[in-house]
């Protein structure tokens, strides 16, 4: 949809890679949409994912005793947060769309996009008790979490060895998301497409593509207990 | 118990935090017992949480397409991982048990903690398919997660808003303890220290101590679905 804005947050090592590839089809059909992407590429960021005294410029609100929240919840109203997170912060304020594209680590995100979220989605911006959830300060926005896994479908099934696959978005979708008041969209998950082959792989781009295409008449999944554990 | 081995990997920046006090307990407490702790504090370390090419000392495997799984398998085989994570795993081969310290971030752990389980528990050292789960490489060791959270009982508890806690246990102790092989004790949940009397937190620390003295006998948790999700 023309005008809209769209943050993709990627965090692969590699360009050549399959999720270089799904980030690729996306900043291609979203711009061809006229929508405005913008990428936090992290890892050619170099994107700092550790919490700590750095994040806040100055002299901080209680010297005695560091809590990291608390800190920057202070530094966030006076302005007194480090460049890059205000840099971060400004991206997100502008997207109408945050799509996260990853490799799945250890049923969850990389420790480079987990400390996006620790460092970026600070008390004050994100969230402010009791502004949380339906009422989180980032309501409006939409999220999707794109990811590419190393085990099969089968293995991520409801009986399967890993449990279902809905039981690990749990804390990034509803933890983080909807906690923040971001709606969040289905997440698009490629399985393990190192094992298929070449021409498999073009598939899945081409069905990235199309997903994309009527994105936005797709209704947000319900973020509750009932939806992820039935 | 006498000469057991424990690893403490603890994350936070404060030593005068909560966190710091129960993870002081804890090496009290075992040290006490005859135990020898072993600490990794991942802020005072300035541990790396981000899985880069500079984890492989020398040449790449496969220098066209970087592949983190494939590259660290590989210098694990060869002896080429980083000087710090082989420090890193040199404690956790050693240990009996490993007892990871934090406070809860977004559901899950901070992501300098989250880089350790990345970068450390690489294929070759933690699993090697078929090696996992109830077959993998670290079978024989215990694992707990002892963490601090912001919100209340009432509000981890099943019908509360952020849903049982069990079910953001789920990608921590299922998704990396147990596919290493490592069995896992039940959790060590502080709720909301931050918002009880200083009597209540001495109170807390006590019974810290207290379960320290008799966790040899515990029976490790049942990490299935069942188990999470009942």
């Amino acid at each position: 949809m023309a005008g809209r804005k769209v943050l993709i947050v990627y965090a692969h090592q590699e360009p050549k890679s399959f999720n270089g590839s799904l980030k690729r089809v996306a900043v291609e059909e979203l711009s061809k949409q006229g929508c405005s992407v913008m990428v936090s590429d992290l890892y050619a960021m170099q994107f700092e994912p550790r919490a700590t005294r750095n994040d806040i410029v100055g002299c901080l609100h209680n010297s005695e005793e560091f809590n990291y929240g608390m800190e920057t919840l202070e530094a966030y109203k006076r302005g007194g947060l480090s460049s890059d997170l205000i840099e971060e912060q400004k991206k997100v304020q502008e997207a109408d769309l945050m799509i996260f594209q990853f490799p799945l680590y250890w049923f969850s995100m990389p420790a480079i996009m987990k400390g996006w979220m620790d460092r970026v989605l600070v008390p004050g911006f994100a969230h402010e008790f009791p502004n949380c959830y339906d009422s989180g300060l980032l309501k409006n926005k939409l999220a999707l979490f794109s990811f590419t896994t190393g085990g099969s479908e089968e293995m991520y099934a409801k009986g399967g060895i890993n449990g279902d696959i809905r039981y690990l978005l749990w804390p990034m979708q509803h933890g983080i998301m909807h906690f923040c008041g971001v709606k969040v969209l289905a997440p698009h998950i490629c399985f393990a497409p190192e094992y298929v082959s070449e021409e498999k792989r073009k598939e899945i781009l081409i069905a990235w593509a199309q997903r994309l295409r009527t994105l936005w008449n797709e209704e947000p999944i319900i973020c509750s207990p009932e939806w992820y554990f039935k």
